[in-house]
């Protein structure tokens, strides 16, 4: 057994603050259904409201303009599967423009909803990134027609943490009369985020990406935008989206912005230092490295790194070993042995890709965590390029 | 105020059961994301797993066969829009059937669905069902075609209680090669079920019913049935449900289910009394009342009954502030004036139907609890019939 745990995989999920465990624990006896009238559905109903309010003013919205959900995934499922409906026989009313414009490093949420309508009949295209991870905003701008209902791009990319220039890119989107939608799973919490000034219309966050539970989410959608539920039923969320309301959810996920509210700004500075430490570090003891995604651009919680001669499973099964848990990408294509589309995207080799680590650090790290993951990594790289047929030390 | 609180409105949603808020607690600091592959991952894995077996075995599936959801109208909503997927350009291989066959009493989630779908062209038809809210077994077998894709039915009513022949209903499916699918939410621990013995392909369960958490359901899929995700991004839930796992969701869910388990056999007859004293109680005290749903094959626990001259708003208002807690049909409905759609499907004329409540009992409630109702209900039955010009008493 390992002495030391060292938690840096928090692009998959973190874990719950202590603050919002208190409010979870301090929540679990409110269990009215906040649609119905009596008492105990107004207090669910008032408390659910509340964390609505929190959730619109971290993001600079109104309280109406958040629906919550129940996964980032569901939400950009949601904001998609609207060019996928035939406007005419709908009461949605979102105009006859259903062509869907998004990038080759989107989440498989977005990648995959896009497919499966594209073979439904509704037109997609997929625009190029650089070797950085950017957004090809003159292929962008290129790709919208007078046919294209919504453009969506990633704000912050989960596993090279690349930021895009949202507010550029959605002035293109609007310049040729198309809808803008950022999934901000990664970005929110982590970069200060007003969506009157990105000026997009629809905008996804999760809460379990910033120290709050899983099955809950938001969805931002700008007033006067035309909509389309994808769980159709109940009136729930002025009926955007049927279902009990899941007040404990919807707390969580007040109480997890409350806290990035409070913290998020003096943790850019301090996951800077140690994002340095670990490439000045990985740069002084391993040769044959490449770090991936934006020098500067990026998420400064995130390093993504690829080794020549070494699969990115084997180096995280004996970081694991060590009590260290990094991944290989995205956790939600874990399993498969396919190398990162992200990456493959940028250019990167397949064998490079197939050698690639994403660290990403959390609220919980520290300098001593990123000594520790220091004093392992180097010598398993090394050992398992020992054991490769493959690579040769220069 | 109110000196005593009486929640009796268990069919809209259930407070937590003590060990399922135990459960929860001690459950908080798990935290990995199952489909990570480090020993975070694997124990937020593991703890999904053993309660995807504790679902499974409940009702009689192999845990292969459950899928974890957001809610119950999420799994209705899935089922339904298979049939709405076009197989020919997609994997899921449904096959060319894609009637919907359903009836009048169903839920908002399948109502709004089916008429969703039927607007983007498939084929929906629904069935009637009789004085008491029996689906007409005769009219669903004639509705079904060779192009029928799935009867969905559901278990028991939400509303007034009416338990149907699922068995008998999903043999008529299968006879003529149809899947079958029930929405279970309000059946799933209050009677046994097994689906192999029902014979259903598709069966809905909600958390948030049985004193489990709100924001987590589950779907039951039988083995080798197609099926088509509502929700697509990652390979969770092997493909069929993207989105990160809903850990503490599914924990929840398998103590809810555990303690159902553990407590639904004794209940039953507990609430027969509990609603026998009821019914005697209102019969012996307000004169024009009717019951609504099936005299016998009913759940115990729900109680819906008219009175004529007294608006179900109003009474339920004046129940509030006696601390005392009823519906006047389903909650995902309220907000809206109009009335009962199942009311109005058994033949209950409007006037009557605006004027009744739902009484659902639960865990909790006591026969001190049935006696502090009746010392209310009447009296403010006739204090609303007193102020009605329509009203007059014989």
């Amino acid at each position: 057994m390992t002495s030391r745990f060292v938690y840096a995989d928090n692009n998959a999920t973190t874990p719950l603050h202590p603050e919002v465990q208190k409010a979870l624990i301090e929540a679990l006896p409110v269990y009215g259904n906040p649609s119905s009238m009596h008492g105990f559905g107004r207090e669910a109903r008032s408390r659910t409201e509340a964390a609505r309010e929190t959730v619109a003013s971290f993001i600079g919205a109104l309280p109406e303009e958040i629906i919550f959900v129940g996964s980032g995934s569901e939400a950009n499922n949601t904001v998609l599967s609207i060019m996928g409906c035939p406007a005419t026989d709908c009461t949605c009313d979102r105009g006859q423009r259903t062509h869907i414009v998004t990038t080759t490093i989107e989440h498989p949420c977005v990648l995959e909803t896009s497919g499966c309508l594209s073979g439904r009949g509704t037109p997609v295209t997929l625009v190029p990134v650089d070797e950085y991870g950017v957004v090809d905003a003159e292929r962008l701008a290129d790709s919208i027609t007078d046919q294209t209902g919504v453009v969506s791009v990633m704000m912050a990319n989960n596993e090279i943490g690349t930021i895009q220039d949202i507010k550029a890119l959605a002035k293109i989107a609007h310049d040729k009369g198309a809808f803008f939608h950022t999934d901000a799973v990664q970005a929110v919490g982590k970069l200060p985020i007003n969506v009157r000034d990105l000026g997009v219309d629809f905008l996804t966050l999760s809460a379990h990406k910033i120290y709050g539970p899983k099955g809950v989410g938001a969805l931002y959608v700008k007033r006067g935008v035309p909509f389309c539920p994808l769980i159709r039923g109940g009136h729930q969320e002025r009926g955007r989206r049927a279902g009990t309301e899941n007040t404990l959810g919807a707390i969580g996920l007040g109480k997890a912005i409350e806290m990035r509210s409070l913290e998020m700004a003096d943790e850019e500075s301090r996951f800077r230092v140690m994002k340095e430490r670990l490439k000045q570090g990985l740069v002084d003891t391993v040769p044959d490295i490449w770090f991936n995604g934006h020098p500067t651009a990026s998420l400064s919680n995130t390093l993504n790194v690829s080794f020549a001669g070494a699969e990115g499973e084997s180096i995280l099964l004996y970081l694991d070993l060590e009590g260290i848990a990094v991944s290989t990408g995205s956790a939600c294509a874990s399993g498969s042995l396919d190398p990162s589309h992200v990456l493959l995207a940028t250019g990167v080799p397949i064998e490079r890709a197939h050698g690639s680590i994403r660290i990403s650090l959390g609220r919980e790290n520290t300098l001593e965590d990123v000594d520790y993951i220091m004093s392992k990594l180097p010598g398993i790289i090394a050992r398992i390029r020992d054991m490769s047929t493959v690579y040769r030390r220069k």
